[in-house]
């Protein structure tokens, strides 16, 4: 078998054996395929795409490339979910406390960002002293003793998801629907989840544009999974505004927090409501929605949630004073507002430009090096269909030192954000699926 | 401009301005555009294409990388030709003494082999103490004084040529027409001539198929000359079966010489006189084809470019006395006849086979660093259209020390090049164009 016959077969739209996609990613683990070889391959594939097999038999050889967590000893049911993420998604740090104050065993392994805002684990280092890299050994008894543990993801786990992922973020190979179901469910599998809930976002503010294009990335994970003997349910949401009313790393912690003390946003709502009852529901914990629904409103209620998330945060070594203290956080010194322009309703609140915004501000990076400045960001004090009059305040910049060129290319991004109709657009689902 | 936008836009199939291009080439070679990069550039070049502009900004850019002859103190009609390569081409080998026993001065410089048989170079070895290794003043030189020298490819022309050409080498991303185009073009403008012409080659023993992608980049390449300023021609010849009679190293330098005193091969000399022909008259020598055809008569019969050949052998070291001993040269000392199984006429004579029959014998090299048995190949006693008998020689093997089962693969594979018919097949010139 010789690569470029491999990657020939490809480009002529051909469909690999399980031999053939082995020999590449266990060659590029072992240095016998190069990394020009399988960028070429790549984008061959963007071209051509990959069978339901073949997304199957590539998911297969990430997850056997590195460590696979066991967390059988400890539960049947261990669950964890992901984000194709979007702005403003601090869905995980609220689901996971909450799913764990209902009795699933979480165990949940989160990224760093990349892009316009941070990832779920530099929102997390947010809270003072929180700590996320922690050890397998750590992660297991957290999860035995309290249920729940959210740790940063570990370069034992599908190393060779994250030494193609690093190919295909610098040789424009990132959008092909096979290539992330094959990172992300690989992840997911290799993290030792029995049960995992994917939500697959779509909008201006997502990777995927359009609800078509998550429906067939969602249908593909979850055949991919069944393929590989994993349950895998799978919610599509829309992100065509920021997830909630936070954005940026303190903010979204604050409106996390918040959420868990019975005050949301009825989008966020909806999608925890979503991800928590296919989850319940899997877990044989609840029998159907409605069940599902009143044990999540009930745990939010009865404060039993937010109580699991201030475990969660002592056992992780963060300070859960946090909690009822937010001055605790690093919340941005200096604060623009952005007001509207005409009256009217707001008929579009662009998550992209929100997230640009956002990250002139030092709330995400580019590289990995980079610094995030976790009190930057935006609170939307508008949605979509909601009524504003001429200068009413749209929405607040929080930052703490940046460029005045660049504070003033974040107000044009976020002032671009909202458009306007004279009539009450339509209030649509933030679920689709 | 980031690398990954740019490889992006040709992914989308927009075209490149000047700059993305040298941006991307100049990268390569600097370093800032990584290998893995290129490639995946490359592999979404092959399924979107490069427009003319595109194509003549890229030969132009691998011109610029490296050094470029100049030999306009010697002449303003230097000429050099290029063939894409097939099975028993040993055209330059003709055509090259032929040209300048006219007075053209040629400048050319060539390849070692990869595939099947060697290349330019390589057949010289083949002749005792030949040394192709000219250095840039001893080329000029040799061309000042006996009007033609024939060189190796030094890597101080159009080295980002040399590297991408490595890397579409080994990831399947050879066959575009754009890349093929600047890869030749820019090497031959590099080399310093004004007279051009290309000898574009299809068929089975071709690394084109068809007639029309020989034509589409025989097209391809002379307007890319002219918006470089360059004169070019291209000669469209089929490779349906091996050019002339001999194939292998020696064995072709030895019909080279038969031809130069006279004794040819009818679809070797279609070639030569074409390609000759187009010289002349691009450097004003010949008013028409048939004035060119008759100097190149004339140069055959009256001994002068075969006395040109000996002056470029005596100057480049080798032993002139080949052209009369050749002894002098190794040729395989084991022999083997293919024989009729049929009775009837050859209607297909399958270069491809032939020339994987001379590789197995040891006439080729997969890698730079393997050796070239320069004493075995081929001898076709029979071509297309020709007449036999049942038991009747078809073609004969040569070769020196080769493993049993190889010799036997090689005796499948030229055995299973002839193909018969009982009513005559009618002959087609080897020359479209």
């Amino acid at each position: 078998m010789r690569t470029v016959d491999i990657i020939q077969k490809k480009k002529e739209g051909k469909a690999h054996t399980k031999e053939e996609i082995d020999f590449l990613i266990n060659g590029l683990m072992d240095g016998t395929v190069e990394d020009y070889q399988m960028s070429s391959w790549l984008m061959a594939v963007c071209f051509q795409g990959l069978n339901e097999d073949e997304t199957a038999y590539m998911t297969e050889a990430f997850v056997k490339s590195g460590e696979i967590l066991d967390f059988s000893d400890i539960s049947n049911t261990v669950a964890d979910k992901h984000s194709t993420g979007g702005v403003g998604d601090k869905v995980t740090i609220v689901l996971i406390p909450l799913l764990a104050s209902l009795g699933v065993k979480c165990a949940k392994l989160s990224g760093r960002g990349l892009g316009y805002t941070g990832g779920t684990v530099d929102k997390l280092e947010s809270i003072p002293n929180f700590k996320c890299a922690l050890k397998d050994e750590e992660f297991r008894e957290q999860i035995q003793n309290i249920g729940a543990a959210i740790s940063a993801q570990t370069p034992n786990l599908t190393p060779a998801d994250g030494k193609i992922y690093a190919l295909r973020d610098v040789t424009a190979t990132v959008d092909n629907k096979s290539l992330i179901c094959a990172s992300v469910v690989s992840k997911k599998i290799a993290s030792g989840a029995d049960i995992i809930v994917l939500d697959v976002k779509y909008g201006s503010g997502a990777f995927i544009k359009t609800k078509e294009e998550a429906r067939e990335l969602a249908d593909l994970m979850i055949k991919t999974g069944a393929k590989l003997d994993r349950k895998i349910e799978a919610v599509i949401s829309s992100m065509e505004q920021p997830l909630g009313t936070h954005i940026g790393n303190s903010l979204e912690i604050i409106e996390s927090i918040e959420f868990l003390k019975g005050e949301y946003n009825q989008d966020l709502y909806e999608i925890v409501l979503e991800i928590a009852a296919h989850t319940l529901i899997l877990a044989n914990l609840a029998k159907d929605f409605s069940e599902a629904e009143k044990m999540v409103n009930d745990a939010v209620k009865s404060g039993s949630a937010l109580k699991k998330l201030e475990e969660i945060i002592k056992a992780q070594g963060g300070n859960p004073e946090c909690i009822h203290d937010y001055t605790l956080f690093n919340i941005g010194k200096n604060k623009l507002e952005i007001k509207a322009e005409n009256e009217g309703y707001i008929s579009k609140l662009d998550a992209l430009n929100i997230a640009k915004a956002c990250k002139l501000l030092g709330a995400g990076r580019d590289k990995k090096s980079d610094s995030i400045d976790f009190g930057a960001g935006c609170i939307l004090n508008k949605k979509i269909a909601d009524k504003v009059q001429k200068g009413e305040i749209l929405c607040t910049l929080f930052y703490n030192t940046v460029k005045e060129d660049k504070i003033n290319e974040a107000l044009d991004y976020a002032a671009a954000s909202f458009e306007y109709s004279l009539s009450k657009p339509e209030i649509k689902s933030v679920v689709y699926k």
